[in-house]
């Protein structure tokens, strides 16, 4: 019974993820779903792109979280327009959450859009949203094992952020052990070693997202 | 319909939580179940908190994870007794989980159970396992924002460990934030800080887990 009823629900969701897609499609936007553990800095990922990205392309933000408007207002402090989906207690973002957010704001033609998930490396990776990639983003104090431990959401990534990489002299990781975790799950996405904090490794992310929305 | 498949679920796992915890209080155990982000450091609190109590109390684990046996396997190798949990994709542990993981290892009388939750700041949440105390594990690098966005789990915690402040001075983490927002969810547990990497704050944690348990 309870499985029936899951099924309807991604069912009706992958329908609806597919409205999203055509919808953005028809207007050239690009969308990226970020996937993350809390704190491993999809925020700061957004920020430091839309830096990078600022004088070739508009970027908009739709963020999720279970409650706050911590993220959305840090954006919109930066000019970087966001709108906030709240779940209310809900583990990831639907499509049908994602429709409601592009009726509510008019994202503008040839942008590119964010879409920031709620934290949380298992549930998210069930929910299409109509985006045109995936990209899950780890930060190194995490641990190498991740890939082992929650294989969904590699599997399926188009792209994987490795950030953080300014804490790797402070921490436990195996950079070999982590890259053999997700090729056995995903042999051909890129995967990107990145710090927010200290600039290294962002020019190479986004090279590589312009070359794929541009 | 959904809600009441959900309502179904959450009274089925309230009933078999509280076997549970008949089911261990019979033996005298103390039971806590862990609850964190992926790689908050829930495995390295239970090695350290074994080391720290291991001439006083048998310590027993059940380990939950989507996939994989990384971490009860890293348990085994130190010499303590943890028996394995797959979810195969589930986002959690519920209370008939744990209560075959008892029924496969019989725990010795006066011992300490560790339950190590799939790593969830959400869905962990609202499971009830039969545990006598939730301890919530969060690491410094995550963020001091996390109470803000993920409340409930915050709210019923009844203790918090702060965990890698050894990456304090690399992080952006503000302590009064952090305490803030717990306060406002949570205005009387304990919250610990403490450093697995360097043992600092790791007598102060366990002296207060004997002071609950003994």
């Amino acid at each position: 019974m309870e499985i029936k009823v899951l099924k309807n629900i991604l069912k009706d969701n992958a329908h609806k993820a597919q409205d999203n897609n055509i919808h953005l499609k028809s207007k050239n936007i690009s969308t990226l779903n970020l996937l993350a553990s809390p704190g491993a800095g999809k925020t700061s990922i957004i920020i430091k792109t839309a830096e990078k990205l600022k004088n070739e392309k508009n970027i908009v933000v739709i963020e999720g979280d279970l409650e706050s408007t911590i993220d959305s207002q840090k954006l919109a402090e930066l000019g970087i327009p966001a709108i906030q989906i709240n779940t209310g207690g809900g583990c990831h973002l639907d499509a049908n959450m994602v429709g409601h957010a592009l009726e509510a704001m008019d994202v503008p033609k040839d942008s590119i859009l964010f879409i920031e998930n709620v934290g949380n490396l298992v549930c998210t990776a069930a929910y299409d949203l109509g985006e045109d990639m995936k990209v899950v983003i780890l930060s190194s104090a995490e641990g190498h094992d991740k890939p082992y431990k929650y294989p969904l959401i590699f599997e399926n990534a188009d792209a994987v952020i490795l950030n953080k990489t300014d804490l790797m002299p402070y921490v436990d990781f195996s950079r070999d052990l982590f890259y053999k975790g997700v090729r056995a799950l995903n042999e051909n996405c890129p995967i990107f070693e990145v710090s927010c904090r200290d600039g290294s490794g962002l020019d190479e992310w986004t090279q590589w997202l312009k070359s794929k929305v541009m």
